[in-house]
């Protein structure tokens, strides 16, 4: 996902927020073998929470690098969520790091031990000697038990500091987070107040004209942190407020500048919103794709409950499939070309007839790198949509390389088809 | 994307590689409102070319936070890349950061003026006055021209450290290490030797069923960095070493060990593996995808040059669907139900029929949430391979949500594919 930084800094007139940061560790990190999803999982949470997360670090599995990261971290924060290295692995060293910090020995938790047991139980499979080391922690530390994994969390609060230990397998991360980190750090820290935010999701506009529409008075309604996140096809804002009438009064400028384009306020996707607009209505939808392969149906085929809506959709790759299951004349191929705006609408017709749904969608174009000529470039694609009463066409020129033009072609049909619907 | 860290350290008894670091700037880093791709590009990066990777961190855009990043840096590493904080807005502080933490003043590039000039003059806009900032530099840098874009990067050299300053957007990042980042650390280190490294693209195994199969045995054949990363349906290995010695006879044991599993030793998808082998035959092939929603097709049509291989395929959200543009009897599917055997072969011969391919794929299962049953749980999936001369069903039981079932069967059926492919 391509995005850009332009983030205006939360004033801090309201009262200090308690900083906290974030320690990732791992070698898989620095060499960039993996995303570290959990940095933005965590910072993510903390700032919902209403922290100030003021720092982001990933260390080596090595003791000396993570006592020396945590050191830093106690100096600069008041909470710091360590992650990862408590595997049962001899470099899995977290624990080893923070009982050294904290001069302290490891204890064994039988409680979790019983847990270890258990999931191995479930899977019918004897507890490797190994996974043992998984069921320690630091003398003194809360432990945390984890009824998703093997590996055992626990959190320390010293000096008033608070150091919170939990495992880096990104889905138990985020259900140990949920279920015991969450309303801890909700009970500890009873005073802090959630940020106040705003999400506003919008199509078809760029990141410049955006901020030229919400102009400069915009950013004297207030303060606020101010994010702006350009994806394909779409520009996302997100702003963080200390007050609610803060975030009143820059929903409401949103609305009147930004309204033909905001398709939600919500964390949800474009074809969620168009999901919710089809069922309203009762209506039903296919699709008929050609540069796009099958991505808009997947798009909206990971909606839970979409067999509701989604009859089903073809992917006209060759012109065989457009002539032989969609019924596009042969000769229209022939004398306009596959991609042409006569070609789409026949798709859109088609599919739609074909599967007696309420709307079709259709997509052809060239996606690259090949298959471009001076008359049809590469990037030129056409969008239709049929109803019973019209089809329509559009015609678009996308630039960038073939995962590009798939992206926004699918991007740019789905908003088409949300304009369509929200008439 | 599901990972687990599993990597042992490589030992340094060869001679200790130059320490490098990546320091990420950005408020959207910390708040978690985007995936810190840049560190994850610029760890791998820094590898392959042979330097020790460190510490990655995050910070804010304040100078204060910036200074303090970079004197942590400069303590710890030989080489720091900076990447983030150089757009036009006034929170855009890392240039005037790096200027004050050198005690320097900024200077201005008319280079990189006439570079921004150009940029806007293609797009037939005015420069807005607020982009001559992108062109300043601290005094005694060495300008990096960025021709992607707007930002001015710089390298600052100073008492053996080498600072590296790049703009934050993904795109320009990766353009810029590539044509001018690299060359010039090629260049500043000359002897520095990449890592000998190994890719190991496994599909099919579990993480541990892996282990196992390499044995302890694997780890004594010599010294090297090990990781495993698995991912929906399969498992990446990569190792690097400073001997390429040590690397063939790990390569040796991976042959021996994972053969049947291994569909690739470079950076390539089990539909790029699928792709080549259809091409090398000058076969054809056509999908029709129930609960995975044409996520097949998509996957394999990302694939420039695709249409030389891949008809077409049908998404048959709905019975109807299967009925009429596959064929299935509608007896079939009222008697078996359309999550069956038999309804699977009859979409993969259907599918192959209509469109004429040598091979038709089919995948017919329930997802979930809803759907399920006690004799058809959600997570049963069938899939099938149809060829001239027969046509072969695997049924499946997949575990997870929604989007886990149909990543899985997705993949699990690329699987089927690949393993029939190679015989």
């Amino acid at each position: 996902m391509a995005c850009f930084k332009n983030s205006h800094r939360l004033n801090h007139a309201s009262p200090p927020r308690p900083e906290a940061e974030v320690l990732t560790v791992g070698n898989e990190l620095l060499t960039g073998s993996v995303l570290n999803t959990n940095a933005k999982y965590l910072g993510r949470e903390l700032t919902k929470l209403g922290f100030q997360v003021t720092a982001q670090s990933a260390c080596p599995d090595e003791i000396p690098s993570i006592r020396r990261a945590l050191s830093l971290a106690v100096k600069r924060s008041r909470v710091i969520i360590v992650s990862g290295g408590l595997g049962p692995t001899p470099d899995d060293l977290t624990r080893e790091s923070l009982a050294g910090f904290f001069g302290v020995p490891l204890v064994f938790s039988k409680t979790q031990y019983r847990e270890i047991a258990r999931h191995y139980r479930k899977r019918s499979r004897p507890v490797p000697s190994i996974v043992k080391r998984e069921a320690y922690f630091p003398a003194g530390a809360k432990p945390v038990l984890n009824p998703f994994g093997i590996a055992l969390g626990f959190i320390i609060e010293k000096s008033e500091k608070i150091i919170v230990v939990v495992p880096g397998v990104p889905g138990e991360l985020v259900r140990i987070f949920e279920s015991r980190i969450r309303p801890y750090l909700r009970k500890r820290f009873p005073a802090l107040r959630p940020f106040a935010s705003l999400l506003v999701k919008t199509v078809g506009l760029s990141e410049p004209a955006i901020m030229d529409r919400l102009g400069r008075d915009f950013f004297k309604l207030g303060r606020f942190q101010f994010g702006i996140y350009p994806s394909v096809g779409e520009v996302s804002l997100r702003i963080y407020a200390d007050s609610s009438e803060v975030i009143r009064r820059l929903k409401a400028r949103v609305f009147k500048t930004l309204r033909n384009s905001t398709y939600s306020f919500h964390e949800e996707t474009i074809q969620e919103a168009i999901a919710k607009i089809l069922m309203k209505r009762g209506w039903t939808l296919s699709v008929a794709e050609s540069c796009t392969g099958g991505q808009i149906a997947e798009r909206i085929t990971r909606i839970p409950g979409s067999s509701r809506y989604f009859q089903g959709g073809v992917v006209a790759y060759r012109d065989k499939v457009k002539t032989k299951i969609l019924g596009a004349p042969a000769g229209i191929l022939k004398s306009r070309g596959a991609v042409s705006k006569e070609a789409v609408a026949f798709m859109a017709k088609g599919i739609r007839n074909q599967l007696k749904s309420t709307l079709g969608v259709a997509v052809t174009g060239i996606a690259g790198p090949g298959g471009g000529s001076a008359s049809k470039p590469v990037g030129l694609v056409y969008i239709s949509i049929a109803s019973p009463q019209k089809t329509k066409v559009w015609k678009e020129r996308f630039t960038g390389d073939r995962e590009q033009v798939q992206d926004r072609a699918a991007k740019k049909a789905l908003e088409h088809l949300w304009r369509w619907l929200r008439k």
